[in-house]
């Protein structure tokens, strides 16, 4: 019944123990760290990603892509980073000539995915993408076959896939630890301060809170039961128009999983939420917070302990990508990954607005 | 937008104060405890509310209705009740006849609900009910009628409207306390022990989890929120179905409120997960367990706390419709509080088999 395979969710859990894959090895002098472009110097770069690749073992920043000269100038000052390696959109495809840059992080609104990961791939850099990792499924597949034609590695920024407490949910799910899974309850929701930001641009997020947050409840339904669903049911409501203009304020969804497995699922920007919840047979457990960058806390009915220390979530899922590229692996986050999640979240989209079950194929 | 009125949920709480309804003052000696014959001396009977009858300071059991002449006996005597107020269900309409007994309280299977609710209101007797109300729409019509025209109360056994966390809840909920509320997580789960328990076969039930204890989910919907639904979507799903033969082992069902609110909902036979939890714009505040019979506990995200003593909830809603019936007040619980869920609970059964949304009137 688990659809996704060895090299996914519990693939190097298994393989490394719960904590050794986030504990990333100490490099070796002859393994060399891989440039990474940031494409896009928002919040989450500037908050996130820049300071977590300095706890990195495996990169190190290469490139900055932005179309703000002053705002990239000041940022690659205060990181180290020589002017030469930075790069506006219109000298983006220069990257190609860049032997430090070896891979490329889209950080770009959701409609600008595509473009500047079929762009990255056209020059020859391995890329990683943000979630949503696009605004339709033929996007994702242009972006699949650019990176197979260029024989490149693709990777969606899916953090949790790293995070310790999410990935001991899975596991505890997976083996029956606590009997067989029955419910999943699965909340990812933040507020959206903001009413000018992207997010709330139709034209550059592709939809509301779904595509946004309430994707970590659909990953967690996924890596949690180990299977693809079925079908879905869902609604959704506004109650701010003025701020949510043709997005989804809220979006209730139900997952139904070939076990019998139900997820019954909530995403909206109104609200703070966000724990996955598992029911089996013998007890509850999981994770609530969730989905934060930090201060995941697990939980289960049986008392036993379900706490991990606290990680750079985007640190791990960096060193992983990097580690993934320079050995030929496979990442347990690729394009393909990315695309289900596109495509099932198309499916919700209609299950919303006709009122009727979407079945997945 | 409240459609539970002023004798509802809240006008209690108001008026009394949060604890005041919960602690019934001493009766007086001029007022007659009232006598109430329990119908059905099956484990809720025997374990909750035989006890419970003695706690209570308005009501006193006054006979036993049973099928087990022995059973009903022993029970008598342990509770010192004379034998000839023992009624077998033949001859339960003496009961007119028995001045000693004012309220008849029906804690038989569903699908006798109606009968037997009608049978006492012809006997001249008040009427409390077991939830569900019924097994159809069409029954509780009639059952209402009935003690409509007997000029007899009915009120039905709904007992979180007296518990005082719950209650809590719906008020922190409708003063928006914690600003406007926008999603309610209601899961209303248990694990059913017996396969051959009276629950589990359709012809008694009348349906499965949902009506048995998801609709302790739909209840704390409505009234955390004081909003009727306007249109439901639901899915169910049976993982043992040698156990649930044609009954919803797991039912997800997801209620829209007119102000927007959408309730998102879990009912299952399958798991023990049982909570109400309200997002609101603010904070998150709700009841995790939200209805078991004892040990409720409340929480607020902004620390404050939502505790109170633990009560014999079964003790405070016979004194509550005793004490209604005493003074000629309605209810908070009346027959039409139970229509409006069995009717709810029919386009539950709607949606999830026919995989649309189903409107409300």
């Amino acid at each position: 019944m688990p659809m996704i395979d060895r090299r996914g969710f519990l693939g190097a859990l298994a393989a490394a123990g719960a904590m050794g894959v986030m504990r990333p090895r100490a490099a070796r002098a002859d393994e060399k760290r891989l440039g990474v472009a940031l494409v896009g110097i928002g919040k989450l770069t500037q908050t996130q990603l820049l300071p977590a690749l300095k706890k990195t073992t495996a990169c190190r920043l290469a490139a900055l892509v932005s179309g703000h000269p002053d705002k990239a100038r000041k940022v690659a000052a205060e990181y180290g980073l020589p002017e030469k390696n930075i790069y506006s959109y219109e000298t983006f495809d220069r990257l190609a000539d860049n032997p430090e840059v070896d891979i490329v992080y889209v950080v770009l609104p959701n409609a600008m995915h595509a473009e500047y990961t079929i762009r990255a791939a056209r020059a020859g850099k391995h890329v990683y993408c943000e979630k949503p990792m696009a605004v339709s499924v033929r996007e994702c597949e242009e972006m699949i076959a650019a990176c197979n034609k260029a024989k490149r590695m693709l990777g969606i920024a899916y953090r949790l896939h790293f995070e310790p407490h999410n990935l001991e949910v899975a596991r505890i799910a997976r083996s029956k630890e606590l009997g067989a899974i029955k419910v999943i309850e699965a909340a990812g929701c933040t507020m959206v301060g903001d009413p000018k930001q992207w997010r709330l641009d139709k034209k550059l997020s592709g939809g509301g809170s779904l595509v946004d947050i309430g994707i970590y409840a659909l990953q967690a339904a996924r890596y949690i039961s180990g299977e693809e669903p079925v079908s879905v049911t869902a609604r959704q409501s506004v109650t701010d128009p003025a701020k949510f203009k043709g997005i989804d304020e809220t979006m209730l969804f139900e997952l139904a999983f070939p076990s019998g497995v139900l997820a019954s699922c909530i995403s909206s920007y109104a609200v703070f939420l966000n724990h996955f919840t598992v029911a089996a047979e013998a007890g509850r457990f999981g994770v609530d917070p969730g989905l934060n960058y930090h201060g995941i806390r697990g939980f289960r009915s049986d008392g036993k302990p379900l706490a991990f220390p606290d990680i750079d979530q985007f640190a791990a899922e960096m060193d992983d990508f990097a580690t993934c590229v320079r050995a030929g692996k496979p990442t347990r986050v690729p394009g393909e990954e990315g695309l289900r999640d596109v495509r099932i979240m198309e499916a919700i989209y209609r299950a919303a607005e006709s009122g009727r079950e979407v079945k997945l194929g």
